[in-house]
């Protein structure tokens, strides 16, 4: 990639939101199924209070919404906004770097298409030379005003 | 995704090596071609400290090499090795994400295909179907061991 001094800041801007260890990994459970307070605390084994700002922070964001699961009394529980669900491929990439190089040569988990059974793998595509862009072949532009 | 207990320790172990905002804000300006300590202090604006602490330990754990570049006096630059190259999907991700949902509209670089000049995307493929996979239709399984 070519270097530009602004080059990333789409990244520092998204560190700002998740780049938090506890928020990254409380991301990691809701992906997983878990929705709720409890859960995730025994999941994670985090402080409650710790749990509660990440929690807010995320939902202030716009990442995560509280949803009503009971009314009396009332509870609520957190789900993934299509913003947050939009996380899946930046987990799917630090997960498959895990497997890779910090791993003892296994992968706990691999991702599956529903259909076929067959490995995922993710990559960067071309859509006009419909192919796997390697890194070395890939140069940065700046963006267009939208 | 289906929600199995150890289904993503994977992200632990990755976050245990990168999953700290300096380290990964050092690993982008390596990926846009700053190499060595006193640019990446002038371009973070980090503590000489705290920059030395995130180096020597992204070493230690062989994301970067140490090259010297300078014989008299003895000077080394940091490079990334084919481990912390492939930290660049992740960083995609991440990149991509602040992007769409927490910018103005613009993304400031877009990455395209040096042979065609067309953006790229990241996908989740499927290599039998040969097709990008919606994060509905996929599934998680334990791994097989190696």
């Amino acid at each position: 990639m070519t270097a530009r001094p602004d080059a990333d800041s789409s990244i520092e801007r998204t560190l700002d939101v998740i780049g938090d260890r506890w928020t990254m990994l409380i991301l990691r459970d809701v992906f997983r199924g878990l929705h709720r307070f409890g859960e995730l605390v025994d999941s994670l084994g985090i402080a409650r209070n710790l749990l509660s700002e990440r929690l807010a922070r995320l939902v202030e964001h716009e990442v995560l919404v509280k949803v009503p699961y009971c009314e009396r009394p009332l509870r609520h529980e957190y789900r993934l906004t299509p913003k947050g669900a939009d996380l899946s491929r930046a987990l799917v990439a630090l997960m498959r770097w895990g497997d890779r190089w910090e791993s003892d040569g296994t992968a706990p988990t691999v991702l599956v298409h529903e259909r076929c059974g067959v490995e995922l793998e993710l990559e960067l595509r071309c859509p006009t030379c419909d192919t796997d862009v390697r890194p070395a072949h890939v140069r940065s532009r700046p963006g267009s005003p939208s």
